[in-house]
């Protein structure tokens, strides 16, 4: 729920629906995610636009899809091509099928994926990061949702119908395939893109129609028809996460793993997220932009671990790290006959069916019913699903008799994973200082270049605040495409810019930038939002509406075992009040040097997340514990702790607006923010920050 | 869920629970339900103490449970002969059980029952209004929850085991029932006292040990050794409610359920709650002690309309009003012989099975089964509980040949009855200035003794606010038994003083009064909390936090659809920042002319209850849509209106926590309690006013 949270929503770009409010004359307004805090003042120094360095994603889009004809170059005819292939694989004996079902995904549930797992963008043409694609054997639809509409419609050839998904009448990919196919069809898709849950959701939901899921074993259909073009799989090296970075060593993490198991009555836990494979062990890897995994599976049992992955990644430091820690090495396929291995054994499983695929969990499944039929047991249940941990069935005399080979529960490493420990909050507040510096850097030269009328695009931006980043000591990568969104395109959530089509950025409006790195310590996300010339009262009001809200969940102090989603009134109170909202989350956790987006709390307006906000959790405000002259309830009081040390542009604030605490909270941070970042500057940078944290005169 | 939430917390005695604050020399201080509003000045008159008038559920204890020795009077050796006579009866042929279990509810799920139906407080001498009973061959057992542990110590009996529900460790009843028997037992209920969705839910909880659940037919246990002291069933008279306060006739009630019906599919719906029923046919009674209803049942079909009442309830007026509006009467006892016959003739009923109880609900799905093998269709499933009324099963083709008889869904009175008309907010508006008036005359009157040093306790203070309340027009009673709490007393939630262990009022400590009254127009209910000599800096603190959270809750702004939970944490931040919090929840619905406390909404941190705020719901705050500059999203805003026009006391006001518009708020309130209730008062208690509503000094 958080991470689908987090997808949908990871730019707090506040105001950006306000941009709706008629009259449409009035400018698009635009604010940011985890509120908006930058100023930016005119002096004098270079800058050429030149391009020196592309986001990794950047790259995979230019190299990648172009060469594969995959993206929006793609033509109609080759589209057209590419349907009809597909469809006659439909027809194989060993295939079989009405239907295929294309998702996003690869294997893991990344949100960041490989471009050789960019199936969905190679088959229909459309780029954009969340979409599905049906095809039948006469039609073919993309779902994708509000933030990819445009796009959509400008990538998809004509042989395709787009299903605007969230609008009124758009039916789900099963409804639709419950509509267009006559009952009894067999609907297929690749068990390796779809987690358990979500397979199993879709199974019932064909199942009133009679249709069958097929899963199709063996072959992704796609990649059949991509054939020798498809690139290869990533073999990028790993490599060992520094102890001083990750602060508790791969032994204790593997000891705490296995006290779970045995609490929990459990043999072994399949890990099949990237960055829980990658904390848990201390690696990193660079097989996807943005995110520092590599494409692996990890299995812990009672005695033993065992990685799943490419042996050409492991180095020879990472195996001798590996082999410290007692993890045995096999190759990335080796996953499902390890799972059937242990169901053979009679291994009970630890599986959290929401993020491993269903080839997985049907591989084992099918391999403890083999084990019980010839050990005669046919007639009893297998693989009968736990509510939850906290049941355990075999408590109850009652059913003592059933089972049990698998708990099916959230995954041990994810809740542990996102409470940092000491090293891992240093290296946060490290890494965050140094993206200040570079920020600091970059919003001086801009606002320079901007002055002299240097004509800029939101691309060449974003790519100058690239080479600022890369400056900075174990810089890495941008944590997700920069959005970088001048007046309606900053209204954009998860607005990427193309060199073919952006906008110039001028002093007429205002100006998203949401951008993130990740560093060998840390992984940062910050957004400011600033205009270069005079800010209408409107776009002032708004913009102070959405800082007050920021200001009142960094204020807040909360009971433990509190849900994020308690929260987020406190962020939109003040928009509420003149009638304005904005359709995202307000905050999502972030990992130490990991994925920009992780699990498992949230803080939105979405009410099923009921994870607590813990100490030591991060959603760019880190939580922390208070000593406070009570505790009621003899329980912990906690509140937040800024990670983040950018100016918020005075301009935009209507300070009338503000209340006396209010405006000591800018001025205070401003203050902290002054401390902490100046001694890191110098020259024009630190002159810059200098008046961009003086106090707002008090009204 | 929210009436739940109502009975547990009916009143918001916030800083309650802040008295338990250590170091425990500090005084226990006590704030108020929905905001504490009151200040009292000294000066001079009457009053002298005298019991002019109980309520009428003091009248109740005195009268019934005394001469019935049921109560706190209740000697042990009496208390042995009643379990005795109990036991004896288990052993009957036709009852034959192990165990029976004595709730405290009525057989319509009401808050306030008659005395005949006080069924487990003659049984345990226990008196509280929350608890059950629970006794097998060997032992006998009462659950309570902790506002109740200090008197049930006191009431029960030495034969009695009192459990203290919410304790760690402390089993719940079919915990503690699969603890103690034998496996494979025979638990008996009266199964008009549960609701079907609680009996389901008990016995699978028993049936873990292979118990069985009995629903004991034809008897209640407790009333067959109650015996001739039982008291009778209440036969007052009812009334009409008059359309000038009921706003919507009859005829358009009733039309708006059967359009609710046939949307649904079905053919008639059971109504089972007295308020539902007494707001659907604008009746009222005085059946309870409280709350204007009379027992009764409803039953809604399409073209006909049927109240099980006693007709000796039933003056000519009222029968004129009935046949007016269609509506038949048969005797209170004919509705399961109802039931059976339209289950007899294939009806299909709207049932709200946390509501009604499962005596009618099983007589309906027996009928429904008999009649079903009759015609030869044994093999179909009967009575299959629908998911709700969104998902309608007829519109499935893969179950269309299920036999659906019923569809189980919250009731549609309760949301109807929650969103109040012009007229009823009219008499409202109405009730609570009249209320006022009391309110300003009673704490005028109780200043002016204090500043005398007449000793008053706590009982004589709410009987003396009964006078002044009872010269009112339309007066008719208490909505509640009034909470009269002095220092540690009003820390406790639910506080009931009594006679013979009350306390005396003075000046060194706080005062809450938690009261309200049932007028003909409209029910109030409102809390303040006063100091008559120098509070402390504590208290004072506390006090403002509480106050702010209120000024908080009424100044909010939110968009529909929201469910009151989202509101609840503005209630709460400012206590938690200094870490005191409340263990209840921060609003309740309130009835029009009816129940105190009403569903379906809540403001609450429980997040169970998903229902929204809507327009011309009451939570003592009207909910009211604003015009706004904007409406993000096309949907509407709303915001609360103040209902409650009683000063706030200054003197508890830390104003130096104040920001300058939350003394504007108070500033504001206190102008307006002046313009809008000065008109009604003279003499000293408008004098009294005048210097209760003047403006907070500015800081």
């Amino acid at each position: 729920m958080a991470i689908e949270a987090a997808r949908l929503s990871p730019s707090l770009a506040a105001a950006a629906f306000l941009a709706r409010r008629p009259p449409p004359a009035l400018s698009p307004f635009s604010l940011s995610r985890r509120f908006p805090l930058l100023r930016v003042l005119a002096s004098s120094s270079g800058g050429d636009g030149r391009v020196v360095a592309l986001s990794s994603s950047e790259l995979r889009k230019r190299r990648g899809l172009s060469s594969s004809s995959g993206a929006a170059a793609d033509s109609a005819s080759d589209g057209d091509e590419k349907l009809r292939s597909l469809r006659r694989l439909f027809a194989r004996p060993d295939v079989s099928i009405d239907a295929y079902i294309v998702p996003s995904q690869d294997a893991h549930q990344s949100e960041f994926i490989a471009e050789c797992f960019t199936r969905r963008a190679y088959l229909t043409g459309f780029t954009g990061s969340a979409g599905t694609a049906v095809v039948t054997k006469n039609k073919a639809a993309l779902w994708t949702d509000g933030r990819y509409f445009l796009q959509a419609e400008k990538e998809l050839g004509h042989h395709w119908t787009l299903m605007r998904s969230g609008n009124h009448g758009v039916p789900t990919t099963s409804e639709w395939l419950n509509d267009v196919l006559p009952s009894g069809c067999r609907v297929g898709i690749d068990p390796f893109l779809f987690s358990f849950d979500a397979a199993e959701e879709l199974k019932d939901s064909i199942a009133n129609k009679n249709h069958e899921l097929v899963l199709v074993q063996g072959m992704n259909l796609v990649d059949e028809i991509w054939g020798d073009a498809r690139p290869n799989p990533p073999k990028e090296p790993t490599r060992v996460h520094d102890i001083k970075y990750a602060g508790i060593d791969v032994p204790s993490k593997l000891s705490f793993i296995r006290s779970q198991l045995a609490e929990n009555g459990c043999d072994a836990v399949v890990i099949s997220m990237l960055d829980e494979v990658a904390w848990l062990l201390n690696m990193r890897g660079s097989d996807v932009p943005h995110s520092p995994v590599f494409y692996s599976y990890l299995i812990v049992e009672v005695s033993t671990a065992t990685l799943f992955v490419d042996s050409s990644k492991v180095s020879k430091d990472v195996l001798e790290h590996l082999e410290q820690t007692g993890v045995k090495l096999k190759p990335y396929e080796a996953i499902i006959s390890e799972v059937e291995r242990l169901a053979e054994k009679g291994a009970k499983l630890w599986l959290d069916s929401s993020s491993v695929n269903a080839a997985i969990i049907t591989a084992f499944k099918s391999s403890c019913d083999r084990r019980l039929k010839r050990k005669g047991k046919a007639g009893k249940k297998v693989g009968e699903k736990e509510a939850s941990s906290d049941d355990p069935i075999t408590g109850d005399p009652g059913v003592q008799n059933l089972v049990i080979s698998a708990v099916y529960n959230v995954s041990p490493v994810a809740l542990a994973k996102s409470v940092k420990n000491d090293a891992e909050i240093e290296g946060m507040k490290n890494s965050h200082l140094r993206d200040a510096v570079a920020l600091a850097e970059f919003w001086c030269w801009l606002e320079e270049e901007i002055c002299k009328s240097v004509p800029l695009t939101e691309v060449q931006i974003a790519e100058k605040l690239l080479e600022f980043r890369q400056k900075q000591d174990g810089f890495i990568e941008t944590s997700f495409d920069t959005i970088s969104g001048y007046g309606a395109n900053g209204a954009i959530i998860h607005y990427r810019p193309t060199p073919e089509s952006c906008s110039s950025v001028g002093s007429d409006n205002l100006f998203l930038l949401d951008s993130g790195a990740q560093y060998i310590d840390g992984t940062t996300d910050i957004t400011r939002t600033v205009h270069f010339g005079e800010p209408s009262p409107r776009q002032k009001e708004c913009f102070t509406r959405v800082l007050q809200g920021h200001i009142a969940l960094d204020q807040a102090v909360f009971p433990e075992r509190t849900p994020g989603f308690v929260l987020d009134v406190l962020a939109r109170s003040s928009l509420w009040k003149i009638g304005l909202d904005y359709r995202h989350g307000t905050g999502h956790g972030v990992g130490a040097a990991l994925n920009v987006h992780e699990g498992p709390q949230s803080i939105s307006y979405r009410y099923g997340n009921l994870t607590a906000l813990q100490k030591g959790m991060i959603n760019l405000l880190l939580v922390k514990e208070l000593n406070l002259a009570n505790s009621f309830g003899g329980i912990s009081y906690l509140g937040f702790e800024k990670l983040t040390f950018v100016p918020i542009q005075s301009k935009l604030i209507e300070s009338s607006l503000l209340s006396p605490s209010e405006i000591n909270w800018v001025n205070d941070y401003h203050e902290e923010v002054w401390e902490k970042v100046s001694p890191l500057l110098s020259g024009h940078s630190r002159d810059w920050l200098w008046k961009n944290t003086r106090p707002l005169l008090d009204v």
